[in-house]
Parts: C-alpha cells; sequence; structure tokens
C-alpha cells in the first residue's frame, strides 16, 4: 500500500485522520501504535516520526507528522472534494486561521482538562488538580470562542461553512474526548453551548458512516476507565 | 492602501510578518497596536480580530488573523518567491508541519520562559517561577528539536531548504525574544545549540535589508526595561 498511517484510535488527531481518509475514499494501511503500551517512543516508531506521536504518515518513502500538515498534504495528493480543504483563498485562509488557533485554545484546554481529571493514570502519570483548572479555564474559553466567533449564521460548519473542513474534523474529534470525563462534568461543560453542541451533532451526521466505527475504539477504553474507576462495590463482574 | 497590517513591533509574530511582506515588496499600511497600553482590547481592534492579538490584517474588506495563516493567504494572493511557501507538495507539507509543531513547542516554552523571568511585569502581570521553570523545559526541549530534526545537512534552513521559507521566519523571531533575556540567560539557553545559532545568522543575513530596521522597535524597548530593572546606583542618568 502506497500510504501507510500510524495511529492510534484513542488519540483524538488519529481519529480524525482515519475519518478524512476513509469520508474521501484515500487507500491507506492502518498501523496501530498502542500509546498506553509506549509503542511511540519505540526506536521503530522513532524513525517515522522523531517526536514519537501519532498520527505520522509514509506515503510511498515521504514521511511526515503533525496532523494539519497530513490533512493538508493529503487533500493536495488525493484531491479530495473541495469543501475539505477549499481551494478558495479567503475560504482556505480562514481554515488555516482555526486550525493554527486550536493549537493553544482547545487543543491545549482539552488535553490538560481530561489528562488531570481523567487519563493520567491511564498513562502511568498523576493526576494534577492546578494543570486540570488551567485546562478548565481555557477549555470554557475555548468553547465560547467556537460559538460566538468560527460559528456563524451562514452556516452550519466553521466559519459559516456549508459543508465541513478539515477544521471541523480535527475540533470535533478534540472534543470527543470528553467521552472520559463524568457525564455530569460533561454536561455541566459543554451545556451552556448549545451552538456547539447542534455542531458536533452536525459534524456527526455528516461523517457517520465512519464516525461512530472510528470512534469504538475510544467508547470501549473510556467504559473499561470508568469500571475500573469506580468504588470496588459499583464494579460488574466483567 | 488594499492591505493594512495591524501589528505591534515588540510581538514576534508581527516583526515575521512585516519582514515576509518587506522582502516580498508587498505594498501595505502599517497600523501600530500598543499591546503596553492595552490597544489590543479596544473596541476598535475588537471590530479587526474578536481575539485581540497581533497581528491581524485586512486585505480589501477580508479580516484575518492567526500569523502563519496570513504569510499563507500573501503567498498566494501576492504570487511571493517559491521558497517562502513552496509549490512542491513535500516542500510545502514540511513547512506545515514546522508551523505546526512551532505553537505547542517553540511558541508555547518561549513565552512562558520569557515572560514569567522578565516581561510579564511590563504587561502589569506577576513574575511566575514555576511557569518559568515549566517555560525553559519546554524551550530546551524545542530548541534541541530544531538543532537534531527540523535543521539538516541538505541546507542552511528549516527541512534543509537552500532559501528560508515563512517558517525560519516566525521561529526565528521568536527566538529573538530572548534579547529580552541577560545577556549570561540567553547564553546559557543557546549556547548548546550551534547549529541553531548559525542558522540565526543565516536568516537575519538572508532578510538583513529590513531585519534590524523591524527589530529596532524590539532592541530599544528591551533596553529601556533593563535599564529599569537595574539596581537604582546602576541606572544611568538618561
Amino acid at each position: 500500500m502506497e500510504l501507510k498511517v500510524y495511529v492510534h484510535r484513542v488519540s483524538q488527531p488519529s481519529r480524525a485522520l482515519l475519518i478524512f481518509n476513509k469520508m474521501n475514499g484515500i487507500e491507506f494501511e492502518e498501523i496501530s501504535i498502542d500509546l498506553t503500551k509506549g509503542q511511540h517512543k519505540s526506536p521503530e516508531f522513532l524513525e517515522i516520526n522523531p517526536m514519537g506521536q501519532v498520527p505520522a504518515i509514509v506515503h510511498v518513502d515521504f514521511k511526515l507528522f503533525e496532523s494539519h500538515a497530513i490533512y493538508i498534504y493529503l487533500a493536495s495528493v488525493y484531491g479530495v472534494a473541495d469543501h475539505w480543504y477549499p481551494s478558495d483563498l479567503q475560504k482556505r485562509a480562514k481554515v488555516h486561521s482555526v486550525l493554527d488557533w486550536h493549537h493553544s485554545n482547545l487543543r491545549r484546554g482539552s488535553v490538560l482538562y481530561v489528562l488531570n481529571t481523567k487519563l493520567a493514570p491511564a498513562f502511568g502519570l498523576p493526576l494534577n488538580p492546578q494543570a486540570a483548572a488551567e485546562g478548565e479555564k481555557l477549555l470554557l474559553c475555548a468553547l465560547n470562542t467556537i460559538d460566538t466567533v468560527w460559528l456563524t449564521d451562514s452556516g452550519p460548519f466553521l466559519v459559516g461553512a456549508e459543508q465541513p473542513s478539515v477544521a471541523d474534523l480535527s475540533l470535533v474529534c478534540e472534543i470527543m474526548q470528553f467521552e472520559f470525563l463524568d457525564e455530569d462534568d460533561r454536561s455541566r461543560i459543554l451545556g451552556p453551548y448549545k451552538r456547539v453542541q447542534k455542531w458536533i451533532e452536525d459534524v456527526k451526521d455528516a461523517t457517520k458512516s465512519h464516525f461512530d466505527e472510528v470512534h469504538d475504539t475510544l467508547y470501549k477504553f473510556s467504559a473499561m476507565l470508568k469500571q475500573k474507576q469506580k468504588p470496588a462495590g459499583e464494579k460488574s463482574e466483567a
């Protein structure tokens, strides 16, 4: 296969890349790099991506990492439907603007919060309440920005588009990490942002042929962690 | 003027954008948004960029923010020399990869460290030694990555290019914030990275017709702060 993608389906940009490829009929070989087993730090994988992060790709003999760079490269090489990465320069610029904003805002807030309230022990790390508080602040601010700046009345997707772009995929897959949170916590965080909630459903709907299948590992991993974290008397027999 | 750029020359991405425009003969009107006076939070500027950050542009009636998105938009609209934003898909993908990596690595480390060791009081904020320590760790790791991953033997600029791209401008202008540090601290941080030091000089040299002029405000602002921070007996009469 000329395109190999190295992913872990628990990783949010990995899932976005898988959905992007499947939605666009891009053929690829999926190679699982299990983050919980430290496979991203193996000498073999560091040859593919010296940063030790997923996703990464090898296209024939061209190695690339950073998910946003990968979507853009594949969109150009495989000539996908225009809405994923618009050829119109102003529409494209707005997509870049969202993707660039994402790194230090939604992504940083979400990773800090989810890691430090729930996920850290699964990766052998301690929970850090101070980092969780910083993450929550960033996260709420980022959700407010999506609600009031990136979503507009012109269309259901980011920057007012009629159909989703790679930015919608990247951001919604990030928000799907909230699966790890307790339900009341998730409701508390997303509750005030009705427009964001509708947009998440619109992105799921627009990609429904692949969204749930790609997220199945996340749902199962999250259910397994929740079972582990229950007090002993509440655990099921499974 | 059809292109207005809103910048503050103390801001690293603002300077990168100014150098980019000047190097490429792009005509523009420079509108200064003084961060130390809070002009980035004025209602007038929030109409241009609701995030309240510089740089931002208005091209005819198209508003755009996030510096990387701006370079790419202007490179496409004005048709600049290919090396700034290569048309070759693999070279372009590598430039995107560096730009994406930058947000959570060099930029985050540099901002945390410089702000929390020196710059915070100028913006009415307290110094935070814990944040400075976190920033230093990130920063050293980022400089090591530039030294061992992004700089290669193929050429003097990032990802082995023969001539600079927007990624070189973005990263070097970030590192120029070290002007705010004490000289021994700057030497301690950059000292181990000989290849990075040479690359910084190569980028300055390749943009020398504009680099120092655009950085003049930074040099003066930094000298003024250092004078202020000296113990009373060491201050000059000026």
